[in-house]
């Protein structure tokens, strides 16, 4: 769509606004996208509105294409509804609960498993009517403890919601296939860097899931992927291999040091003048017996627990319980810092890279002192081997395929294989084949449509402003004439490429104010807007203009004779 | 879009819904546009969706087109702003209040000029930057008493409003009328047949106010209209003129009549054997003065006091109070019933069409006796003349031009002139050319988009279900195979129409289910789509196929040959 500034709501600050803390924040209050209502609630400006809508759009098209039917369910659900699915009470403070005028319970909706599983349970009576996929683009209100990084962490925010149902887990997983290719497709054409992430299935339940992160440096998530495949996780959800399987021989023999005042691994690594991958470290957990016997996890020293991997296992108290320190002495005879495998009367699990070790220095079990040239299967047993850690830079990936990188990610959509929770719940069944009542498999598959926005700027934007993605970019063009006013030769070409843009069908913006030309550069650049025209006398009388890409170093003269010709073609590029 | 009835969720009924008392809620019951969740809270459906967001599409290009701009401002407002119009403590319990997890007040909006007056007396500074007119298309909640028609007086609904900022009235007066005329090019691109009707300001306060109507039967409110110029007005607000300027000449002699038991215009026009319109009842109300003495309102015996007109006039109590009959006794001598202006010595005024009145009955102030042959000017003064009463139809236009209609109508959208209410209350300022601060002038303008839908099928529909205007329609066009499972022929001359019409970018619904003829001919008929194409063997054969509009009482053999060209030219027209 085409517009004119002198009919457009410019509303660009010089200032970096001093509440908002992440640059995207900041560069959607100085861009004028957005402002601030009351905390976590923002108005769209007409620029900003214009980004959301070609998000929504893209959003839109690729769920059609994927079969998914659009609805629109309330915003105000009932109470009764998230009674019957046990979320009433188990939801936090996060779900805005409102009385109406009678008095009865409702809340905003963060999201709508109860009130779609309603509908599905009323409409659909046989397995002919499944699979069905559900969506809306919709208004979600989440009540933020603290909201924070404008629209980033807001209370209002706009959500693609989906939810499928389907007579068996086949089924579903089909879908969930087609929204995982959808979402890779919508993340694709919005021209963003990004990530399918293998993601713990967490609070709401089910059995597979996978979060969509656009990769930038402010991410709240820290995201480990191959740089020789496809394969992406959570770092708490990486598989961490060792870097070899075989373990080198013994070459020292095992010596105990004084170590007085070592406390840490970078203490003991300092004071004996070693590199931390040849420490390990041993962290005494509860067992899941009746007394939270201790059992020792042994990890390289420069590792760190994984938690969530740790309490998953077998003979380990879950949630995990670490033990106390005098209990620790009790058992091992020394405190924190000075404790080791060799020797343990208790069970041991070791992580697979520290298991790989030879020559390593532990604790001694006795305070102030540590032993080196440890090695296993002659100074002590080979124990129990298991995947204990995070993983960290530089790890085989767990396909095989290339090693880890890890950056940080911003989770803008998330897929989910929900089962039968709410449907089991909620009576949501249908007659299968064999006339047997039988509840839906449902999943469920969100995008942060607003939140895309803001970490497409995470991801793109320098010193200037904003540098969008072209599928996401409010203007294509801007034409800038300079000394419109005042210039009948400016004001003709500008007039005359504005018109053959907009015949064109080119999203353009003509900057028709009387404002300084630095002012109306800074303004484009700070919009982000990708392709800039300046019109001005001292090219014209050259019959030239001058064309500048939003990243590029310099500008370009292009001769004024099919100058719309030129544009198009850069901006097919 | 095109789509098959195999991918598309058809939620058709085939009875009634016994809570839906009106024709536009039963039909989007069963016809499967809406489901209700809550009271006054609906989920949209596939095909509901469809029609909405084509309503949607119309309302915004035409605002667009009319120079305003789309913005997005939060559900959620905090009360501050409210209180800073005093619309907090003013609004009635239809405003959903809420509190935050920090106890903080929130309320729902049912309408945004609070928070359009926030942002803009933030960003604009100057008179250079007016006029503006921001819009959103937006869920709005409004917590009705009674929720009840379905979507046309719902909890949560679909709006588009639109408030608009200026340096002065002038300027106002100018986006006024271009808001006028983009709502008339809305509803007439909706096919709708609706009336832009002069409305009372109401509670929300200004100077200058239309109301659009969709005309229907089932409407709440009353419109009259010309049949002789584009004049419309609600009833209420409709000037009332008498049929002639002259009054004829006294024929009778005055007499008085034995009226016993007579109570009421009705009982003395058939006790006395005389048309109603020949007869004037007499109304005593309160003045303005302290004491609330009486004035005496004269009316033609057919004809309704309009309190609105009379509460503005000059000497009488606002809110109109009626006397009690004892007062009434007291001052007149009779009691209601038996009331006449003839000898009153209090003052008396007399409604236009009344004043014109020759030998006319009324009442002699004497219970149980009536006056007849009464003559203004002989036999009492002719008092002060007013317009008192209610437009009936039949009356002269205001306009002078043709007779008044009057019908039904539903409200679909409403422009305001607000004037400086909400810019004073809240210090919406601008600088103007004399550098002085100014409160900006402000309009406000809103569409029902929901509610178009169920106005749109209150007005177009038939026994089978919806007849929607072309602009509406969810699909333009049925394509309907019968026996498809079973007849190739069929199957692929149904293929080859359907792949003819996605190429040729018809809205088409391809009916792919194995049901019988009469349970897709009903559907398709309910869901209202204008054109339906019927393929079967028996036509085939003859290489014809089957077209019916969906008004049309008969069906219309057409060669297959060329089918397509014969389809777009019936849609076009």
């Amino acid at each position: 769509m085409y517009m004119r500034t002198s009919n457009f709501l410019i509303c660009t600050q010089k200032e970096t606004p001093a509440d908002a803390e992440v640059i995207s924040h900041q560069l959607m209050l100085r861009a004028g996208l957005i402002r601030k209502l009351a905390a976590g609630l923002y108005t769209w400006l007409p620029l900003g509105l214009r980004v959301l809508r070609k998000v929504e759009a893209i959003v839109r098209e690729e769920m059609d294409r994927a079969g998914a039917q659009e609805i629109s369910m309330p915003v105000v659900q009932p109470a009764e509804l998230w009674e019957e699915s046990g979320r009433w009470e188990e939801y936090g403070p996060e779900l805005l609960r409102i009385k109406d005028r009678h008095d009865r319970d409702f809340c905003l909706g963060p999201t709508h498993e109860e009130v779609v599983t309603e509908l599905v349970r009323n409409e659909i009576k046989s397995y002919k009517q499944l699979p069905l996929n559900l969506y809306q683009i919709q208004t979600k209100v989440r009540d933020e403890i603290r909201p924070r990084f404008g629209i980033m962490r807001s209370r209002e925010f706009l959500m693609k919601d989906a939810y499928s149902f389907h007579e068996t887990p086949a089924s579903l997983a089909d879908t969930y296939d087609v929204m995982h290719g959808a979402y890779s497709a919508i993340f694709t054409r919005l021209g963003l860097d990004f990530r399918p992430v293998i993601a713990d299935t967490g609070s709401i339940g089910g059995s597979s899931s996978h979060e969509f992160h656009v990769l930038a440096g402010s991410g709240e998530d820290d995201i480990a992927f191959s740089d020789g495949s496809g394969y992406a996780a959570n770092v708490e959800m990486a598989e961490a291999l060792p870097h070899s399987d075989t373990r080198a021989a013994a070459s020292d023999d095992m010596a105990e040091v004084a170590t007085p005042g070592v406390h840490t691994i970078d203490e003991l690594a300092n004071s004996l003048a070693i590199p931390a991958e040849t420490t390990v470290k041993t962290l005494l957990v509860k067992a899941d017996d009746d007394t939270g016997s201790p059992v020792a996890l042994v990890l390289r020293g420069d590792h760190q627990l994984n938690e969530i991997k740790a309490e998953k296992l077998a003979g380990i108290a879950s949630p995990l319980a670490m033990v106390e320190e005098d209990a620790a002495r009790a058992t091992c005879g020394a405190g924190f810092g000075s404790l080791g495998p060799v020797g343990l009367a208790i069970p041991v699990i070791v992580d697979r890279s520290a298991a790989v070790l030879a020559d390593f220095v532990c604790g001694a079990n006795k305070d102030g002192f540590h032993l080196t040239g440890v090695n296993w299967e002659r100074d002590l047993p080979l124990p129990r081997i298991e995947d204990l850690r995070n993983v960290v830079q530089g790890d085989p990936s767990p396909d095989g395929n290339g090693n880890l990188q890890i950056k940080r990610g911003i989770e803008v959509g998330h897929i989910f294989q929900l089962g039968t929770k709410y449907s089991e719940a909620m009576q949501a069944n249908v007659l299968n084949e064999n006339g047997k009542n039988v509840p839906m498999f449902m999943g469920c598959y969100g995008i942060g449509v607003s939140r895309i926005v803001a970490a497409a700027i995470e991801q793109n934007h320098d010193d200037n402003g904003i540098t969008w993605p072209t599928a996401m970019a409010p203007f294509q063009l801007a034409i800038v004439p300079l000394n419109m006013h005042k210039s009948e030769a400016v004001a003709a070409c500008a007039e005359e490429l504005y018109a053959d843009c907009v015949a064109a069908g080119i999203d353009v913006l003509m900057d028709d104010r009387n404002e300084r030309p630095g002012v109306k550069f800074a303004d484009m650049e700070l919009m982000g807007i990708p392709h800039r025209i300046v019109i001005g006398d001292r090219t014209l009388a050259d019959d030239k203009l001058e064309y500048k890409g939003r990243s590029d170093d310099e500008a370009t003269l292009l001769p004024r004779e099919g100058i719309l010709a030129a544009l198009q073609e850069r901006m097919a590029s």
